[in-house]
């Protein structure tokens, strides 16, 4: 049995990988007097990777890549118009409505009857909570944590700080590396659940099937169930 | 007695004021063409006022405003190059050395033999755990919290998941809005030690002198000293 099973948030609970890449399309056809669109894209990836390092992740720190990366890409010529653009571009993410994944809003709230349900999410402090709140679910998480990193020291914080062992903790997520990987590492559960489209700088070697701990589903509609098979399995063993 | 003795980070135990002062008059510089300083200085404060509903605040917050103003300042006649420059500008502020504040490398560790002690910052995740660890002093606290607001009930929360009782909680800073008076309202203990400069939206009315509960010190220098007047008041009731 798990004492906790926690969540990541974009793109587990929420979409949010679309509202970059629409974010990016426009900042393409935006610079499209320019460049084409695909080396525009590459550019701000690389802006992107190079900035984490300074800004760590979210909207925020995406906005001044993409103002960074549109300077490079013009050699200064861009206007204070298209500047302002990307401000907006920025502020309207930040004021995106919250489109719940299939099968969240069904999901959540039958596990919290039987589960303490936790959020461990990356990102803007102030975004990810009002994301939290806007998402209409804050009241079924017992805990909601946000950090700048997720890797195997931050769980390993999150872990004692909430006193739960790495053997009665579950993690949901669509990350690899941020999700999965560092949790198995610890001794947990972790259950990947690919999103549509993965982040560059979220991609890892997923774990060989049959490695303890290690699950896949489709859609998190699956979980009530799995949850079943592992406490079944358990109890045999 | 108190079970925990809590300090605000910015302007409390290292100097972060000095870092926007010296960024907001390289902008008023870079602007100096357009408008003067004092008129560039007061529609950037505008604009940051405006954005913290959306950005927060912290470095990355103030770096996409300065932007925002630079163009409507300039009506759009701002240049690459410039935006480029407060790009800049932003990073070399996140990389900045700490800057302890007068008597922190001396007081901190002696409290840390006697007391629990906390940070309890708002700002930008990455950006406040990194100056933590810059600063040296990381290893003297037991909990750093990062909060996107420093309200009554973002207190409640923290105390709430430390099993602090509010009668033995003491906050250390130097806003009124922020580290004083929400602390005061839930029977905590707080001493205001007034920063070189204040800022404009931490501004608040400082309680009457003689309010149960609220201490002013010049310094963290002086703490020790208070802590032992406090007790020793304490003792005699």
């Amino acid at each position: 049995m798990f004492d906790v099973i926690a969540f990541d948030a974009d793109d587990t609970l929420w979409h949010t990988k679309r509202l970059y890449v629409n974010a990016q399309n426009k900042f393409a056809q935006l610079l499209a007097a320019y460049h084409p669109a695909e080396w525009v894209n590459q550019r701000l990836s690389q802006t992107e990777a190079r900035n984490i390092e300074h800004f760590g992740y979210g909207i925020k720190s995406f906005a001044l890549s993409m103002i960074e990366t549109a300077v490079e890409l013009t050699e200064g010529r861009i206007s204070g118009r298209d500047i302002q653009a990307l401000l907006d571009l920025a502020k309207t993410m930040l004021n995106a409505p919250i489109e719940l994944l299939p099968y969240v809003k069904a999901t959540i709230p039958v596990l919290s009857a039987c589960y303490h349900l936790m959020v461990i999410s990356k990102g803007d402090l102030l975004d990810q909570e009002t994301k939290i709140t806007r998402s209409g679910l804050g009241d079924y998480f017992q805990a909601v944590e946000i950090v700048s990193e997720k890797d195997r020291q931050s769980y390993q914080r999150l872990l004692k700080r909430h006193s739960i062992e790495p053997g009665r903790f579950l993690m949901v997520g669509n990350s690899l590396r941020s999700d999965i990987l560092p949790v198995l590492e610890l001794g947990g559960t972790a259950v990947y659940i690919p999103y549509e489209t993965e982040w560059l700088h979220e991609a890892g070697t997923a774990p060989p099937q049959g490695q303890p701990g290690y699950y896949t589903i489709q859609h998190i509609g699956q979980l009530p169930a799995l949850l079943e098979r592992i406490h079944s399995s358990q109890g045999r063993k």
